[in-house]
């Protein structure tokens, strides 16, 4: 294979990687069984410690099933209000996720029978993990690049999906994507403009050979 | 911000995404530091669950420190090898990281303090290492486009780690990332070259509305 890109190939993958945004208001319109197929590929093509793949997607395509993940996404959005105290009304107007408009949900989760796997992983068993979040975030990029939205969605109690898509005991779901058309992109992270957290400055994360000190 | 992706440019993210390689054979030679301030700035600008940032770089410019980074890898892969019993010697003839010969050495970390976070972690705590995970895949995509290789070494005790960089406690390395030049890119991941594990089939990966059942 050949070793350089060019200066616009270069700058495509940056534009992709600067205009990607967790997205949670899509149009209701389909996307083509192609460009499904190659945010897949993108996915099974993430680095994984030992190479293990660890990944695995369940595409949902019932529509009683996706209701029924709704139901367990809007069980632990109210769950997680009340365990905000203070902020929980805030929490409550932000819009957390766009499964029921979204074209495309899938479940990522982490296979069963991981503990055999050691490479990488002796003293960091949540190696596997970050492989699972490599594998979301090439689907991120390349639905971007697709110009689609992708959300990636925290808020469930995996026990629950667990029990939905009859998973065996050792796998554990850790997104429910959705993925669709928007009408546009986000200028800024959503969580950002609607000023639940700042952006840290370069200084509070970066930092040369001893932990970085906020300045 | 404009939605659409030119044909190119898409082809420029796919390009990337495939061929990006887990490298652990690099050039003598440094990286531009203009080249090593977007890579940071790619890894700082990866999804966080709700938007907490919880990553921490550490970049590694002394010696004697990158001497004693060395050390506690190579020990720990020791015993991952005594711990593989019969795969012990083909995993000893592995080339597993190239931490000597990479032009960069940076530690990547989740922050401290990150139990008062709970915007989808109250469930799944570890979505903080998966935001860390999207930051390095960033910066692996975006060295690719560089046309340098970055390889993600985990064989260490992250105590010996915390140790050598004063972190605080509640603070855990998760990656030593190599980053340089290189002659040339893997065709092929390359624990699949060696043979150490094959590409699994996507039937034993993705599935519709049930878990999947390799066939």
């Amino acid at each position: 294979m050949q070793k350089a890109f060019s200066d616009d190939e270069r700058k495509a993958v940056y534009r992709a990687i600067h205009e990607r945004r967790d997205m949670r208001h899509f149009l209701n319109k389909p996307v083509a069984p192609d460009v499904m197929q190659r945010l897949i590929n993108a996915a099974l093509h993430a680095p994984s410690v030992g190479f293990m793949q660890p990944w695995r997607i369940v595409r949902i395509t019932d529509a009683r099933l996706r209701e029924q993940l709704c139901e367990v996404v809007e069980r632990e959005r109210i769950t997680t209000a009340d365990a905000l105290g203070e902020r929980r009304d805030e929490f409550m107007k932000l819009k957390v996720e766009g499964m029921r408009d979204c074209a495309e949900v899938l479940v990522m989760a982490l296979m069963d029978d991981r503990e055999r796997y050691m490479f990488g992983r002796r003293t960091l068993p949540e190696m596997d993990l970050a492989s699972v979040a490599c594998a979301i975030q090439n689907m991120s990029l390349a639905a971007r690049a697709e110009g689609l939205g992708l959300g990636w969605v925290s808020l469930f109690d995996p026990s629950d999906i667990a029990a939905l898509l009859k998973m065996p005991a050792g796998a554990r779901a850790v997104a429910i994507l959705c993925i669709g058309h928007v009408e546009r992109f986000y200028d800024a992270p959503m969580l950002e403009t609607e000023k639940w957290v700042t952006r840290r400055s370069i200084d509070e994360c970066v930092s040369e050979n001893a932990w970085p000190q906020a300045r």
